[in-house]
């Protein structure tokens, strides 16, 4: 079932200067670093009390996040959703019509099996399913 | 202190065909509907295990959510994070350089007191703080 968030991603075109942007907004809150191969990008991770926020700063000019930063600029990419069984939970969307960016699952940020559903099914919303790896 | 997310609100310009995609994509999750003045917008709220999503579909051409369409078409309006002492928050931003959209809090939907943070501040993400009136 699709009810618990477990990030929101956020485009950022300078890792560094972001970081220091959020921490003061979050009052100081601690993050941790994650290179993700499969989306080419550099992740700043605040894991605050009920979710994540995701700082995305592109590695490479075809990096996914490089394309979102020239067409709409930094901010909100994705919000994710974490569920139990990403595979049948792909299958269902899919069945119900839902468009599906990746029909299997990748390796994501934080040690979890991620997918993404079309914006274009969702009304603007770019949606990632998450599982946590065991 | 800035740790717990409270909603994540989506401009929609039907809300009605937006609450049956987010039901099919939700899985039947129940919803109810609120009308909200400072706003101009009806919404559709989705409570989930550790956040809501709420569909906001303007009532007036004015409308801060009529504006976010026409300039950006449908998808994510704002974040909202729950505070426990929304005056002490927005003084704390203040004091730390973030440029407030609502320098005193206004009625929001749900119960709630709100204030928007400028996106210009946080790397192009609206962010709004909310307070459960008790």
């Amino acid at each position: 079932m699709l009810k618990n968030l477990s990030h929101i991603g956020i485009a950022v075109s300078d890792l560094q200067y972001s970081i220091k942007i959020f921490q003061d907004f979050l009052n100081n809150a601690e993050y941790h670093l994650e290179k993700v191969e499969s989306q080419k990008v550099n992740v700043a991770i605040f894991n605050l009390n009920n979710f994540s926020l995701e700082l995305l700063e592109p590695t490479a000019d075809d990096s996914p996040i490089k394309k979102f930063l020239e067409n709409k600029g930094e901010g909100i990419h994705h919000i994710s959703f974490e569920v139990e069984d990403i595979e049948s939970e792909l299958e269902r969307l899919k069945i119900n019509g839902f468009k599906l960016i990746n029909e299997q699952p990748i390796k994501g940020a934080d040690d979890k099996l991620i997918a993404f559903i079309h914006p274009k099914s969702t009304n603007g919303v770019l949606i990632e399913l998450s599982q946590k790896l065991k």
